[in-house]
């Protein structure tokens, strides 16, 4: 029954920096009394109390007495404590999530057996077994992977110049993105899944090849400038140098790497840990599948719009963004800490910063900036920071990022559906005007809470539209024309 | 875009010291670019990569290429990470319950109307409109107070020897245990919910007054053996010693203040904060009611556990443990953060530590210690340290102070509902060897999460014992006999 946080904990915490070291139970607490015995009477937190330290003349050798046990303090919920560790917070999600999780599949597995019919599942990716498009199209990437490398060897040796190898580049990125678009609105066996998938692996692949081709320009324009100056000295042992990083061991390393930016000499970690290893496994394999048992819940309350009035729209959007935005969550958990962790571990990939605190985000910006790590370097290595360099605005130049990436969600969602409705575009877009309001009017905590609302609010409402017009498109169309 | 979290900002997270301070986005972006762009290229941070911090002899001249963006890290949700800051993840808390209640609430109101009638809820309070039982009890304890300062009045005179006062204040605080639950199991027409109000009040009066004439006591104690040493010098200013604190007016401040510690000296807060107030308040009146919109859920699902097999038995206790957990930490938010914060800010009184961060507990003896620590630090003060300066066990005294608590837990539950099944005052007495397991077998993140689940299943296996019984034996015993 130990004193804790007395007016050491309590300045701790006001610094926001008290660390959670409780161990056992056990043999801390002892410690904690002996201390808080030898040290009684508790005279108040010195700093923090405006009232007097001294009792007056009853305090005179009062041993063992606590005469004082209060001290000038807030609540650790107060903002004004500055008090931030809730650790314990994010495990009561997690144990919530997996009890109910647990509760539901019980329920389910009780009520109609098991739901997810293998069929159906593979249906989602194969619509022709003999046809594998969406596969093809990811082995295919290869050749794009390796003609952007053929390009920089040559460039590298002078055996083509800057201008032909731009060309070049331009050419090999551009089909890079045409071309599975092409497959995926031409060929009719290709499920909507497996050409988001494939689109995705592309996407990403255009990412890294631009990186590529950039950070290789770099090291070109670094060695001009090395020999037109002084000769450089011996290169550091263990760490690679221009010319030397065009082997394919080193592409392939870069392609499968969790990280959209190139560099010469990745950070690598010592070893692969086995134990960190295998909790991550089980993690993907846990979470992966626990949100198809929400779909249930989704497909049942999915109508069309058009046989409802305003109010029962509202009321279905606030029952479907609770489970969108836990769907949301644990996706996010699943991909940026269980997934690119595995690969991570398996390739010794020592950077594992794929995501930073943005759950305190307290302004939209922040969240942009804080919630996709690898996307967000990528952008402000090769497209923001280069264009302030060319002396661009700051605010055009977050535009084009924004612009840029709006492209990339409207790519990703309206091919594969074969839909252009432009609302991922105007979704991504509209963040610009709400970053300047949230920032004008909330604060702090409340800033925070106007974020997270429009995460939980925005984001099943862009997903919603989709949803619910392919719905119509697809399976409502017939039963009109049938009727 | 700027590169936030950088070397830094790593280093920061790594000592859990990372203080969430970007404002309203604009400015401290804007100036965190201007940083990111005078100090590019990024060098990796030095005390944390391994990895040598000089790129070879490519870097040479490198103006403004970024060719180093990775360094070694851990991602945040790992445990080696040391990062600590989720005070998001509580706004997110606070965003959900408010989301769902509100949905819950419409859905409520457009299938049912409104659901709370206002007699049913008189009828918790009252069985007969012309006789107040509770109320009468509750006024009445003032009777005890009075008693209590007369005593002290009488010994700080000398009137009455230490003898006679202890004699006098035995008869006083036992009475005050047993004279409500006399009325309340013998009155007919007081309600349990009236009659748990009543006896919690005459608990807090009992530990308040227990709390008044031992620290009392001490201060005789004091007055003794400065009067035997050297003549004590003069008061401290604005502060009052022993026998001056013996008024009615400084008696009523501390029975209404939210402590059971009395305190010659309280801390006082040097104003009252309007807006501090008003928001408590507001938390006060939007919580309260938020509870009761549950209690349907769970008394749909009340049934008589001899009809159900185990099965079923386990399905609806995970069923009702998910509402029964949210309703019991929306009254702690509600009575230790906003009713006692509220009642602290209208007395100006200074100490607003009501709880501390048992939500990072990672062994049960944490969560006992700092889950209420108005009664913890009663315990602590004039139970458990009084026990160890006599010579008593560490682990007899603590054992003690679970009997104790495990005590006053059977005393408010048993009484009310005239039902003695002894139920809490086992899960009390639980707590024990529990705390001996979840001590023994998890460690970290582990045995925080182990806590949750105690806290998530236990109590509600307790609380429905209890429901459960009281329906059979209120509401089955009738049909039983008239089938």
């Amino acid at each position: 029954m130990g004193d804790r946080g007395g007016a050491g904990g309590s300045r701790r915490r006001r610094a926001g920096s008290r660390v959670s070291v409780q161990g056992g139970g056990g043999p801390s607490v002892a410690e904690e009394e002996v201390r808080d015995l030898t040290s009684a009477p508790d005279v108040g937190a010195g700093g923090d109390a405006p009232t007097p330290n001294k009792d007056g003349h009853v305090d005179v050798g009062s041993g063992h007495w606590e005469l004082r046990c209060h001290r000038l303090q807030d609540s650790l919920f107060s903002s004004d404590s500055g008090f931030s560790n809730y650790r314990g917070i994010l495990n009561w999600c997690v144990v919530m999530l997996i009890l109910s999780n647990t509760r539901l599949f019980l329920e389910n597995l009780i009520k109609y057996g098991i739901l997810v019919d293998p069929i159906q599942v593979v249906s989602l990716f194969l619509k022709d077994p003999y046809s594998w498009p969406a596969p093809c199209l990811v082995i295919a990437s290869n050749i794009f992977s390796v003609a952007a490398f053929q390009i920089e060897k040559r460039l590298a040796v002078g055996a083509i110049t800057e201008q032909v190898g731009l060309l070049l580049h331009v050419a090999n990125l551009a089909t890079i993105l045409c071309f599975p678009a092409a497959v995926a609105l031409l060929v009719e066996s290709i499920t909507p899944v497996g050409s988001v998938l494939a689109l995705a692996s592309y996407s990403i692949i255009f990412l890294k090849l631009f990186s590529y081709r950039h950070v290789n320009l770099w090291c070109r324009q670094c060695r001009v400038k090395a020999k037109a100056g002084k000769v450089s000295g011996a290169a550091v042992q263990h760490t690679v140098s221009y010319p030397d990083n065009l082997t394919y061991r080193d592409l392939y390393y870069f392609i499968f790497a969790p990280t959209l930016c190139y560099e010469l000499n990745f950070p690598r970690s010592p070893r692969i840990r086995k134990r960190f290893l295998l909790r991550r496994v089980l993690e993907m394999v846990r979470f992966g599948p626990s949100g198809v048992w929400m779909v249930p819940t989704i497909q049942n309350s999915m109508k069309p719009f058009k046989d409802m009035d305003y109010s029962r729209i509202i009321e279905r959007l606030l029952k479907l963004a609770v489970p969108n935005h836990l769907i949301w969550l644990i996706f996010f958990y699943w991909l940026f800490h269980s997934c690119l962790n595995v690969v991570a571990e398996l390739m010794q990939f020592g950077d594992r910063e794929f995501y930073r605190d943005w759950w305190n985000a307290e302004s939209v910006i922040y969240f942009w900036q804080n919630w996709n790590i690898p996307v967000h370097k990528w952008c402000s290595r090769h497209f923001y920071k280069p264009l302030l360099r060319r002396g661009t605005n700051r605010w055009v130049a977050r535009t084009g990022v924004f612009l840029a990436s709006a492209f990339f969600h409207e790519y990703l969602v309206s091919i594969p559906l074969r839909m252009f409705r432009l609302w991922a575009f105007t979704a991504m877009m509209a963040q610009i005007p709400l970053a300047w309001i949230v920032g004008r009017f909330f604060q702090g905590n409340y800033g925070n809470a106007a974020v997270w609302m429009t995460l939980i609010i925005g984001q099943p409402v862009a997903v919603l539209m989709y949803v619910h017009d392919y719905y119509v498109l697809n399976y409502e169309a017939p039963t009109v024309g049938g009727a």
